[in-house]
């Protein structure tokens, strides 16, 4: 690392944001985000693959706790109620930053490129998860049904949580998603 | 349209899936799946967008089949009832296609940029299957969940059908997905 550069990746992230904002995403370039963060360019591809992966900055912090939740529940836990769990160990990293989530929710939706970003997260986390469950003994294919049920859960709760004039935290709209898809399939 | 092409779609879809196994998606250019199926660029791009879209021919029908389905259940039925159902209903396009669908399905996973564009397709359909449900009356977000549910049960139910050595018809498949995710939220 060069010169001192505290909280480059968030910096970058909001820059980003902003720009995609502003102008649109076909129209920022990672110079553009970087000067706006005031760091090189090549500090932001220290940091970031491509101006896409920059909005997806938590997106390997949630991973990781969700994966680590998932391994660490009670070992007479249901798979389900360990992907419950599990996904809302994952939103203390997000309850702070509600505004910004809304913002980059709107940035995404204009571009099918940040789409499919970010469906590709969604996918990495429903399969580790599996993976996750699959190293608990829970045989397939209850392990990746149960995962795609916890990203989806995670998912809809996420939407509710950001939808305007929203007051419950996201561990509670993941919680309420989720009884409401156990009532879907009693 | 120019002089008389006769399935000229699944023509460009065949060349296509043969040249990305044979030589990779980054090594293939429209005009090369266009020149092994015998047809012109220009016919390439009358029928497909872009070089990924080739590979997704029969999503359309398969959503237009899902909705239909959807629209067309009893009235009484449960939302997650009409979703298997549906997911089922779609299946009679693809049954007869299970060798294309392992060839496809080991193209699609050499490629990032393909992984996105199937998770896309995936979530229009769950999009669109819950656009069907409330306009039959179910709130959100049970018609959302619902939805993503049928997706998860298809998806699944399809990686199974694909297996090696598997017998199960795909219908046959999803059914037994989605049984399995009854068991796991009981």
């Amino acid at each position: 690392m060069g010169r001192w550069e505290p909280d480059a990746a968030g910096r970058l992230a909001r820059a980003a944001l902003e720009l995609y904002s502003e102008r649109g995403f076909d129209q920022t370039t990672a110079l553009d985000i970087a000067e706006r963060a005031g760091v090189t360019e090549r500090t932001f591809f220290r940091h970031f693959a491509d101006k896409r992966e920059v909005l997806f900055d938590g997106s390997s912090a949630l991973l990781n706790a969700v994966v680590a939740s998932i391994a660490a529940a009670p070992e007479a836990s249901k798979p389900l109620d360990v992907m419950g769990q599990a996904m809302q160990s994952g939103t203390a990293l997000l309850e702070e930053r509600r505004d910004h989530a809304r913002l980059r929710a709107v940035a995404i939706a204009a571009h099918p490129s940040l789409q499919e970003r970010e469906l590709l997260k969604m996918s990495t986390l429903g399969e580790a998860s599996a993976e996750a469950l699959r190293a608990r003994g829970v045989p397939s294919p209850a392990a990746e049904l149960a995962a795609d049920a916890g990203v989806a859960v995670f998912g809809r709760g996420f939407e509710a949580w950001i939808a305007p004039g929203e007051t419950r935290t996201l561990a509670e709209c993941i919680g309420d998603a989720l009884a409401e898809l156990r009532r879907l399939t009693a």
